[in-house]
């Protein structure tokens, strides 16, 4: 069981090792971690991923709550949610497969930002089912040579009029 | 002075925690921090921003190499890289304003990704300063109400003929 929380911070030394440690400590291993400033310099926003097993996540939140740079905790799973993840991830293209690897990132909406005679790196954003999808068929055509993906973060949807 | 890593782990729980905790030893602030999955599950990849100051990054490099689970170290600075960071952003649209916003969103190549009558959410990706770029117009235009930032990632160009 996968569990996604959002945690407003103070932007200072040593928080983020707090907030890892905390997971650590409880053994919730971490899928995904982005960190990133806000529109307020003093604040940043963690966004992460654990694979919760067999273990509560409300444990792990209550604890979260103590700590005193921790100012808001939201659960993802919980609100309705955009959900969005940027993944690079460069193949082997040459003549021969190029228009194939072109097509690929046509459907899944995402770009081409880098060719080389033997290569082309690919830039994907959406939800992580979709980054997933484009990582498994390019990995079901043995082209993959390295990739990196920023972890998801998310942003609830403006209120909708009732 | 920010300076930017790239750091190959194995995918274990409280390896990022002895990470940002040898930062934070050093008073090294983590600007921005990225974990995602690699292409194989036994390793994770962190990309890691943080303002030097008057400390050399060298010395934090020397102690990561120490680590057991890092398995290596990428400066970011040195190699030519294509760099990407995502942005989802909510801003203040209504009537008066949402096609003011729409263009805006064009122009830097941004999708929007939600509307509702008195919001938008805008999804940006790009390297750091066209992020950074895209909220100073919009801060300056007083219509943020929350946004939501990945963290810079970034990947090696493919080789080109000499």
């Amino acid at each position: 069981m996968k569990h996604s929380l959002s945690v407003l911070v103070e932007n200072k030394p040593g928080v983020l090792t707090r907030i890892t440690g905390l997971f650590a400590r409880r053994s919730f291993n971490i899928d995904s971690l982005a960190v990133g400033e806000t529109h307020n310099p003093l604040f940043s926003r963690i966004t992460i991923t654990v694979d919760g097993q067999d273990q509560p996540i409300e444990q792990v939140t209550k604890q979260l709550h103590k700590l005193i740079n921790v100012l808001k905790i939201t659960d993802l799973d919980v609100e309705e949610r955009l959900e969005r993840e940027l993944l690079l991830v460069k193949v082997k293209a040459n003549a021969d497969n190029r228009v194939e690897i072109m097509q690929i990132a046509e459907v899944f909406e995402a770009k081409i930002v880098d060719i080389s005679p033997e290569t082309a790196v690919i830039e994907a954003t959406g939800p992580r089912t979709k980054v997933n999808a484009l990582l498994e068929l390019l990995g079901s055509m043995h082209v993959v040579i390295e990739l990196v993906r920023t972890g998801k973060v998310a942003i609830r949807r403006g209120p909708r009029p009732t």
